[in-house]
């Protein structure tokens, strides 16, 4: 080759690059523009949480989510939309909580109580029972049978302000909630309490999941969590007095598994049909608020990428799947059941998004996958720029689309602005009045904008 | 110098820059903790909004903001705390505003709304006119007096909901409210009505400053602004019957101007003391909510940027002074006696940084400076990422700090996240209860951390 035509190849190069830049840079505007005004997402998470409300698995809420999101998808004009079955636990909270705590005989205070999902009941007149507290499940041993029998063990360990991702902070907190009454339980306790995963000082107590491990039926003791203020107050009391009785009292209980469906949309590739892009979030949440945050956010963004795309007018290359997946919260059968049947018919995944970090502003993504395609997810960030998405980072993806897990493959999870999420999650105040939409919008955006470029150019060959 | 010599030199210089690289990194971990587990912003705020309330130039409660910011920087041992006189407009909103439209004689509906800061009364019986809808300024010289006399102007232009950063859509659409009646007036208009600057739809009026420019005052008509959902239902009306009347009273009142003050307080600089370095928020706000984002938030960020540099033991090398301007909203006098008072004694300030754009989590700051400036400050950019701040942007600083601006000197201002703002700004719900602790915070150690770079390293020599 002479060196004319050497040239002629590098300046061809850089103008097919140039002009595929401003082709994605119009794309992902057409793609903004329709989401801030012409998106759907605000007006199905309005309806999943203001007609419908909390969708805890196996509640009939839970199957109106599911008839409603289907119908809604099939609205759409999508090549398939289906149910995927799936048995999932039912856990029924019962009549509401109460609790209070006894300085003397007649002296009570009240506290904001709720069962963690999964917990026992306490037995129908409650529990009253002396209060020993701890920061955490690795000083029941120090303590012993002698300190901890016939006792209620109060978990008090708050979530680190230090730590400015919120959800660093809540994993480093949130082994108190989900083990502390199985550990807890070997030293004979007969209850635990919990400092709700809150940051904020508040008077909501957050539910979530907790588990017994392979502790015997009979041994298995009731678990609740306390408002933040609850905790403070209580603590503070101890203090002065450490023979504070506190009572509590519960009645949920744990019902058979009972049939359920994650909720799945799909637009079919036009070249690769065979390789399947998969955006979710989990359709199930707790039952104390309306999961508007919980991840219906998660939920109509993953619906709505498949409305923007169609209505951009832009047809993929590979198969774009919207996947609800159900009873995230209390078991992940959906995501494992989904993760299961695809393998089963050896479906090629080749990029899965989840949402379920709350529907504020998104500030970027992390990512689950090799070097090679983090360096290809990192050349395009120039593009979203102007979108106030800056993050691109190594980082778990999802608990609904880890199953899916396998070489080669990419798992990313929108990353939104964590300030606020703890205050709402689990608890009586994830509603739909803390949804901006535009911010909800913007995830949605981001998302369909990221499924817009996997699509188009694939993940690297090996 | 030999070989070796050079290199002992590019090796020395590496470990410094690393080693300073390590302080700084250090001293921003400090003040991050420092602010998210001992800040006082968020009492300040809740002191500033819940016992004082709206603080609207003038008014009694701008005083007692004064008094309560003035003892509060006098409790933290600042080396000089001091009020600095300003005159400011005093205009006052009166009884609340009444409206409603009429499709028919008595079938009427109700509009929520407010007068516009500045504004003229109606007459005490109020005005009741035909309306006629324009998208802006612009189209009332097509429409010219034959259309517009006798009638009241409804100013229908909405923000731009596709344009990512609201001030931006804001500036394209204020113009309506700032000028609208001036400029309505000239054609015989009997007062005009705007859409709330407001990219929601909802029911909250926001008020806002507006002016008459040269107009003779008795040419003045009344302004005020209607709700974006009252806009939305008053223009399908007027497509189905455009003899619709609108009726609006209000008694509002321009008063002599009186004496206020902006707060000043500051720590004297070790090396450097004739180097000022300023932080800023404003003291007065609009009177229909308690001012917490606009700007009760900047005011005691600012404050909190003197606290945490005592509170994390750093002793600056350059003065750095916190100003809580007075009568920004309708007047900038603070902000203009400041500057004034800067030049006359000949101080000379290298750095002003401001908040004003709301207490929610920080993004980043915008600089209004020579490209070698912005340079410098890029540099720095690797110590922000672990705390989420990416954007560091040319653009506007903020109206107070502006009046300051000089060759060589540096304006800044803060860049929170922008998609909640206008959804509260200058309207009733713009209350405490919107304001995130942690948000707050966070943007208070952002300014804290550049505020100890700018005194750290200055600003490049010419």
């Amino acid at each position: 080759m002479n060196k004319t035509s050497k040239l002629l190849i590098v300046l061809l190069s850089t103008v097919t690059a140039l002009n595929a830049q401003a082709v994605d840079e119009a794309q992902l505007k057409k793609i903004y523009d329709a989401a801030l005004t012409q998106g759907k997402a605000y007006d199905w998470l309005n309806y999943l949480s203001n007609q419908i409300g909390g969708r805890l698995s196996g509640s009939i809420q839970a199957q109106r989510a599911v008839d409603y999101t289907k119908m809604q998808m099939d609205s759409l004009n999508l090549d398939r939309v289906w149910l995927q079955p799936v048995m999932v636990p039912k856990w029924v909270r019962g009549t509401a909580e109460f609790a209070y705590f006894e300085l003397t005989p007649g002296v009570t205070t009240n506290v904001p109580i709720c069962a963690l999902g999964g917990s026992v009941a306490t037995p129908s007149k409650g529990i009253k029972a002396n209060v020993i507290e701890v920061q955490g499940i690795e000083e029941l041993a120090g303590l012993g049978k002698e300190s901890i029998e016939g006792k209620i063990v109060f978990f008090n360990r708050p979530m680190d302000a230090t730590v400015i991702n919120t959800f660093s902070a809540y994993s480093g907190c949130v082994d108190q909630r989900y083990s502390g009454a199985a550990e807890a339980a070997k030293y004979g306790a007969l209850g635990v309490i919990v400092r709700s995963m809150n940051l904020r000082l508040d008077d909501y107590p957050h539910t979530g999941s907790m588990g017994y491990g392979d502790l015997p039926v009979n041994e298995r003791i009731p678990a609740a969590a306390i408002s933040t203020n609850a905790a403070e107050l209580l603590s503070a009391s101890l203090k002065l007095n450490s023979d504070i009785k506190f009572y509590f009292k519960q009645n949920c209980r744990q019902f058979d598994d009972v049939e359920s469906y994650n909720v799945i949309g799909e637009i079919k590739g036009s070249e690769h049909p065979e390789e399947i892009i998969v955006i979710g979030g989990h359709l199930d949440s707790w039952d104390l608020g309306d999961g508007s945050h919980d991840d219906g956010a998660g939920c109509v963004q993953s619906m709505e990428v498949l409305h923007l795309l169609k209505k951009t007018g832009y047809k993929p290359k590979r198969t774009i799947r919207a996947v609800l997946f159900m009873n995230e919260e209390n078991g992940l059968r959906g995501g494992n059941e989904y993760a299961q049947k695809a393998n089963a018919k050896n479906e090629k995944h080749i990029f899965a998004l989840e949402s379920d970090s709350g529907g504020f502003s998104p500030r970027g993504f992390s990512f689950d996958c090799s070097q090679r395609d983090l360096n290809q997810v990192k050349s395009w960030a120039k593009l979203f720029e102007p979108y106030y998405i800056h993050l691109f980072v190594e980082g778990y993806a999802g608990a609904d689309i880890n199953p899916l897990k396998s070489e080669g493959m990419v798992l990313a999870g929108l990353r939104p602005d964590s300030q606020r999420y703890f205050d709402h999650h689990h608890a009586e105040n994830d509603t739909f009045e803390h949804i901006n939409k535009r911010e909800l919008e913007l995830g949605a955006a981001a998302m369909t904008s990221l499924v817009y470029l996997f699509d188009k150019y694939g993940i690297p060959g090996e």
